[in-house]
């Protein structure tokens, strides 16, 4: 399915080109498991003293794998020397047999790295409920280790996909005391969607020399702004994982803490990474013709901001009118509505594709639903909503609501 | 379009014979306003000493009427004698010219009546955020007045439709204090339908003799199980309003409160009345093709129950595979663990259709897929989940995500 799927119109036109991160070595592999003539499985290795940080689903039933890196990461931090993933069988609400063909992967790893178990951090998206068969991801795991090299970015970003349309990596280079490091990232991620931690499952890596809690407060810092803010289609995976690995091969000075001034530029350019991967599993959301961005200012605060911005980029009334390119605004007010935050309904304004469209609690004068119509026929939606109660605001990204989201989780197991 | 649309298969096979109520007459007519060739305004007239109580939408952005009918109800309560819905246009969002033709039309209607105009109720439903033509109504109202008879129920529960493709009625007969009275109820919704005020336009009337406050207790309890339990897409109108009016014919003694046992039988009646119009929004859910019941036991509390039964029936992911008819029960348990209410994971149990699904964390030993399909293929779907921490329940109604769903609400304007 997957893969015969057509590529979404809003991909970015090619694939970063990745260089290599001193440190870190990938290879991929087809299991079989699910999907055919494509690889399914990524193993990633680290040098020695590589450090992670890693940020999990909110869900109250996660996968075996989110289990295992929370065990294996205290507060979240830690260290680690191998990454392995598969894509089509999540070993979510799998119970004891799920936790067994986990701990017999992770095994098989450790013995081809030569680490630990707990040093193996494990990520599996699919289908939940479905038994792990993990013969057929330990099998290949000798061949796996002998493949590793420095320049399988891409093909690790394939091999992750379930059904995304295409493979999402970002890449960035950033100066830490005046030494060059750089920042790899990649993605899955296009149905369960949802904030707090965006239902995907991300990757990033950089070889800057960073202890483990900066390293977690970066990645805190970073994911608010970023997965934390694009929703698709409101479902919260089982299985979401971001983790940032420093490989710590950049040879800079050390650094203590995650508000150290000389990390200025790691920040922005990490931040550029995980937007831009973010905003890629939007651009990859399942039937996806239109890329929606959501700002909403003049709100109480700025968790009301994004619960009020949320709320309009959920709704599936907007999103379906979005999708039939029907300027139908006053469903953007219902859901400012619904949020159940502050909103003066006689002060809010909106504006779409920077155009007026309403304020003061009714049409806007100005008005032009065809100038408003034209903007909605293109593939990227701006809508600004200004809620008249506050200073805070928040930008969110989503996706329109197609037949094709439809297609795609109708028949997801067929 | 709503005209045009095949009715739902999920209708009922007839709308039920509406005996006359004493002391309420209807009227309806065509403004064509939005719709060609049917009615779309719907008169009510009560006898002087009608109760009535209301129930409002929880939107922050309410439409002019829903603010109308709140202030003319003191707490919810208080006497009316006419009821004026139009369909069409939903005069939400439409500011200090939206308010001018509201009361426009309620003197309108309040001359022809004879009352005044705060016991003129007023109900809208349609596009939010166009302006209402006020003369397109008040040119109508003599002659809707003169029509004004106690068997038009059917006609009127007609005219109230926007999306919907069969007109909504329900009718019971209970007895209070060995007397008969009879409660007659019409609703419209099928879109933005969602839980705390389901989106939507009822009307329920009564002959019973019941003063204000007993009213409003009354409705308040049934609501908590119809209206409040159902859910079609999750979004929240800006109109949502449910009234129950009761025209004191009845020749019962007086009740005073509504814990009274002599009202033990029309509190059944009622509650049957409301969850049968409830159940018929969602089977006029927009593109429905299956009607849903979720059922979650075992919660920690019963608003616990209630939220992890909504984000069951909320997530597009479950809704999509019960379209296409997939037993992806895998789901149900994303569903149940994004809903950040108290679940035991490794206790949660599922089953759908009387079937054993999963259980202890797993996949049931006994899940047969081709039972569980066979179930699916139906029209009534029936899941169950208990979440294993605790022993309150509830059970909320829901229908499947179709293509018909994105047709309609992609081009609802055009």
């Amino acid at each position: 399915m997957a893969a015969s799927s057509p590529i979404s119109p809003l991909a970015p036109k090619n694939f970063p080109r990745m260089p290599a991160l001193a440190g870190a070595r990938l290879a991929s592999a087809a299991s079989g498991m699910r999907y055919k003539g494509r690889d399914d499985l990524l193993l990633m290795a680290f040098d020695k003293g590589t450090s992670v940080a890693g940020m999990f689903t909110t869900s109250r039933a996660p996968s075996a794998p989110v289990d295992w890196c929370r065990k294996h990461l205290v507060n979240g931090q830690g260290h680690a020397r191998a990454l392995l993933v598969n894509a089509g069988n999540a070993n979510a609400f799998t119970g004891i047999k799920g936790d067994k063909a986990l701990r017999d992967c992770a095994a098989a790893a450790a013995k081809q790295i030569g680490c630990t178990r707990g040093q193996v951090m494990i990520g599996s998206t699919g289908v939940i409920g479905l038994l792990l068969d993990s013969a057929k991801i330990t099998g290949l795991l000798p061949a796996l280790a002998a493949k590793l090299n420095p320049d399988a970015w891409r093909a690790g970003a394939e091999a992750i996909r379930t059904t995304d349309t295409f493979a999402k990596g970002a890449t960035a280079t950033a100066k830490i005391d005046g030494v060059e490091v750089r920042i790899n990232g990649m993605a899955k991620g296009s149905g369960m969607i949802a904030p707090d931690m965006a239902t995907m499952l991300a990757y990033v890596a950089t070889d800057a020399t960073l202890p483990p809690d900066v390293l977690h407060a970066l990645l805190r810092k970073s994911v608010q702004n970023s997965f934390n803010m694009i929703s698709v289609d409101s479902d919260t995976s089982t299985s979401d994982t971001v983790m940032l690995f420093a490989t710590g091969k950049a040879m800079h000075g050390a650094v203590l803490r995650a508000g150290d001034p000389r990390l200025r530029d790691f920040r922005q350019k990490l931040d550029a990474v995980m937007g831009d991967l973010a905003r890629q599993v939007v651009c990859d959301g399942e039937g996806a013709r239109k890329f929606i961005s959501v700002r909403v200012t003049g709100a109480a605060s700025g968790r009301a901001a994004k619960k009020i911005a949320m709320s309009i980029a959920n709704s599936p009334l907007v999103k379906t009118a979005i999708a039939g390119e029907d300027a139908n605004w006053g469903r953007i007010v219902m859901a400012v509505g619904k949020a159940g935050e502050a909103a003066s309904r006689d002060a809010l304004s909106v504006r779409i594709g920077g155009l007026p469209v309403a304020r003061k609690g009714m049409a806007d004068p100005a008005y032009s639903e065809s100038k408003v119509t034209a903007h909605m026929k293109g593939q990227e939606i701006e809508i600004e909503v200004d809620v008249g109660v506050g200073q805070a605001a928040a930008t969110v990204w989503t996706c329109d609501l197609t037949h094709g989201y439809i297609d795609i989780n109708a028949n997801y197991r067929s």
